[in-house]
């Protein structure tokens, strides 16, 4: 597996697992909370191989920092988007989409998160396995 | 020199050198700067050992996340405080500041900077090596 030394993350703390909303092992650290003087919280996302969270959408949209490894990022309908550390996504609000590590890769990034998500249906392993 | 690794900075890129604002050799690469959904810029700021920025302050605050290295922030009548790797720092609005490296590290992090930015004066040789 490639990126092994990102398995206790990079940087900011691996935090505790996230149970829900995950296929694999995904880890969640927040790393500001604070009400001012930003519109958005930011949580440290650490993804093992092929862990990616489920299709969801955010009502304000959102925005990830790539900090580390190699991973997709995937909007209903559209090709997925190879992600490497340094690269930067903004995602629209309301559309559909889902994150997470390739089959052989750790990842990690930063989720600036501004509003409410909803979260919807996992990322099927046939869905997945085509990339 | 510490994290000399640095010098090229880490995950996300160099940028230019800094000409204005600062002390010694400091390089900024903005790396968001959409004006959705958040409502901040986010710069990459770069700091060769002994360089920090002037006094400054916000006008409506700033988030520090340290990505490398060993710094400083000191508000003004304050002691500095040491910033390492993974540190968050919430300033708030209208405190004068200043931030950078130690004398012997490189010294990375990321800048959230929702308003405007009033600088001052530079921090004086004086100030800085008595740290």
């Amino acid at each position: 597996m490639k990126n092994e030394h990102l398995s206790q993350s990079t940087i900011f703390p691996l935090g505790q697992k996230a149970e829900q909303y995950f296929v694999g092992d995904a880890y969640l650290q927040m790393v500001f909370t604070d009400p001012t003087p930003l519109n958005t919280a930011i949580g440290n996302v650490t993804f093992a191989p092929g862990a990616r969270n489920h299709w969801h959408s955010h009502r304000a949209g959102q925005v990830l920092l790539v900090t580390g490894g190699e991973g997709w990022y995937q909007e209903e309908g559209k090709s997925a988007r190879p992600l490497k550390t340094g690269d930067v996504v903004n995602i629209p609000a309301n559309v559909k989409h889902w994150h997470g590590a390739t089959r052989d890769s750790w990842f990690v990034h930063l989720a600036l998160t501004p509003g409410q998500t909803d979260w919807l249906e996992p990322v099927s392993d046939d869905e997945y396995n085509k990339l």
